[in-house]
C-alpha cells in the first residue's frame, strides 16, 4: 500500500468527508459522516476530526487541508474570504493554519462579491472550482454548482469573475416539509428528470421565472383540479425550481452559454442534466465529489507537498 | 337597536370572522376568533359557530351566510367550484347549504380555473371581489388580493376571466421560520414601506425576477457582507417576494393596467402600496375587510333577503 502523504477533508454545514491521500493523490481510504459544521460546533471540531484520523489510522504528523463550512464564523477558524474577481488559485494563499493544534491543519478561504448590489459568498465551492477547472484554465466558463444553495460562477481565463447563489435545494426542502404544498407531496415516491411533471415544469419556470411562486401553488391546485398525484406534485415543484434557477444563472451571466458546466453528482446529478436539456443548453458533467478532491489535492500539493512544511 | 336579518361570517385556513348584520347591511355586532377551517375541524364546525352566534344573542332563525375554507374539502361542507371563465355572480347559485342545521347556513363556492397549464383556486377572494367590484361592474380590471396564497384576477365585465396564485406571504413565512434566513431575520423590528431594503428589493426584484431565489439569498450576503441588520433583512425579504409578484401577476395578466384594483387592509395594504408606487403602477385601494362584508351582504341580499327562505 502507497505511502499515505495528506488528509484531504470537505467539512460542509451537514456533512464531513474525509480522504486519506497518498502523494499522488490518490485515495487511500475513506470517511463519511453527518457531523458536519452544525454538529461539530457542538461536539467540537478537533475532537470529530482526531476521531475520523484515528480510524484511518492516519499518522501523527500528517498534514490536513480542510475546505468549506469549517473555515466560517460559526466554524472551527475563521478563513475569510478571497474576493471576486479573483484566480482560483488565490484560494491557496488564502489557507489559515488552525491554532493549537501540534498537526499542521489549514482550512481555506471561500469567496466573496462584495457588490453592492448583488453581495453573494460561497465557501467549499471554491475548492470544487478549482479541482474542476484546474488552477490555470482559459477562456470563458459558465459554471452550474447544484445543491442547497447552488452556485452559477462567471470563470474567464481561471478567474473567478462573478457569481450568483440561488437558494433552490433548501426552498424545496422548507415548502415542501412546513408550508401547505407538504400535503400535495406527502407520500411521493423517486422521480427522476424524465418525470413529465418536471419536464414541463423546468420548460414553464424558465420561460416565465416571474411566476416562480404561482408556479409552485400549481402543484396543489394542480391535485385539487386535476388528479395530481404527490409524486407528479413533487418533481413538478423540483422543476419549477430547477427551471427558474438555470434561467437566472443565465440571465445572471448576462449570456446564452454555448456550454454549462455542470459540477455535480448522484441524484442532483441527473436532475440537472435532465433540465439542461430540456432547455435545449448543452453541458457537460464533472463529477462534484471528484472535483473537490481534486481541488483539496491541488490545495495539499501547493501547501504541503511542494514547499518546506510550516513548524508546528 | 336596529333589528338583526342575518349572520355573515368569513371562515379561512386560520381566522374566523362573523357579523350580526341588520336588513341595510349594517354592522350590529362583530367576533374575530384564531378558530379557522384547521381548528374547526377538530372541534367542530358547528360548535365554533354556536359559540359565536350564541355571544351576539343571535336569534335561531336568523341565516348565515359564509365564505372561505369552511367551504373545502376539508372543511365543514364543501361547496364546490364555479369554473372561470365566470360572471362574479355566480358564486351566489352556488352556495351550499349545511344539512342537519335547524337553522338556514349557507357556504359560497370558490372558483376554479381548471386550465391544464395553470390550474389555480380561490376559496373566500371570489366574495371579496363581488364585493370590491359589485356584481355589474364593467371595463377591465386586474385586482391584486395579497395574503398568504396572494390573488391577481382578471375580471371584465364582471366576469372572472383569469388568475394567478402567488405563494408571497407563505413563502415568506417559511423560509424566515424554516430556511438558513431565519438567522438573517432573528431580532427584525417592525418596518414599513418606506425602508429603503423594500424599496430597493421590489423594483430589483421586478427587473429580474428569475433572480427570485438568488436574490433572497443576499438577505443573509448582505448580512455577511455589508453589515445589513435584521429588520434590513426582512425588509429585503418581503420586497423581493413582493416585487416578484407584481411583475409576476402583471406577466400573468399580458398587460400593464392603468391601474390596479388592491383589495388589502392592515399591514399588507401599507407594503402592497409602498411596492406599487416603488414601480410607478398607479393604484386604487379598496379595504379588505369591507370588501368581504360587502360581498357577504350582497350574498345576503340575493339569498335570504330578496328571496322566499327556503324551509329548513
Amino acid at each position: 500500500m502507497a505511502e499515505a502523504a495528506y488528509i484531504a477533508v470537505d467539512w460542509g454545514t451537514t456533512s464531513f468527508r474525509l480522504w486519506l491521500m497518498d502523494g499522488d493523490h490518490r485515495v487511500l481510504a475513506e470517511r463519511r459522516s453527518g457531523e458536519g459544521m452544525t454538529t461539530a460546533a457542538e461536539t467540537g471540531f478537533s475532537q470529530v476530526l482526531e476521531t475520523h484520523l484515528a480510524a484511518v489510522s492516519a499518522g501523527a504528523d500528517l498534514p490536513v487541508i480542510i475546505c468549506g463550512m469549517a473555515g466560517a464564523r460559526q466554524g472551527w477558524v475563521e478563513a475569510g474570504y478571497v474576493d471576486a474577481p479573483a484566480p482560483l488559485a488565490a484560494v491557496l494563499d488564502g489557507a489559515v493554519r488552525v491554532p493549537g493544534e501540534t498537526r499542521d491543519i489549514r482550512i481555506l478561504p471561500g469567496i466573496a462579491q462584495r457588490a453592492e448590489t448583488a453581495p453573494d459568498v460561497m465557501r467549499g465551492e471554491e475548492t470544487q472550482l478549482l479541482g474542476a477547472l484546474g488552477p490555470s484554465s482559459t477562456g470563458k466558463a459558465l459554471v452550474c454548482m447544484p445543491g442547497t444553495h447552488s452556485k452559477w460562477v462567471n470563470v474567464e481565463d481561471s478567474r473567478v469573475t462573478s457569481f450568483a447563489s440561488f437558494m433552490t435545494g433548501e426552498v424545496f426542502d422548507v415548502i415542501t416539509k412546513h408550508s401547505i404544498l407538504k400535503h400535495a407531496v406527502a407520500g411521493a415516491e423517486a422521480f427522476d428528470a424524465s418525470h413529465p411533471a418536471f419536464q414541463a415544469a423546468v420548460v414553464k419556470a424558465a420561460a416565465e421565472p416571474a411566476l416562480l411562486t404561482s408556479l409552485i401553488f400549481t402543484a396543489r391546485s394542480g391535485q385539487l383540479l386535476h388528479g395530481l398525484d404527490a409524486t407528479g406534485a413533487a418533481a413538478r415543484l423540483s422543476g419549477t425550481l430547477i427551471g427558474a434557477e438555470i434561467a437566472g444563472g443565465i440571465h445572471a451571466a448576462g449570456r446564452r452559454p454555448d456550454l454549462v458546466r455542470l459540477v455535480a453528482s448522484g441524484r442532483l446529478q441527473g436532475l440537472y442534466e435532465g433540465a439542461l436539456a430540456a432547455l435545449g443548453l448543452a453541458f457537460e458533467t464533472i463529477d462534484a465529489d471528484l472535483a473537490v478532491r481534486q481541488g483539496l489535492a491541488a490545495a495539499a500539493q501547493s501547501l504541503f507537498l511542494s514547499h518546506a512544511r510550516i513548524p508546528a
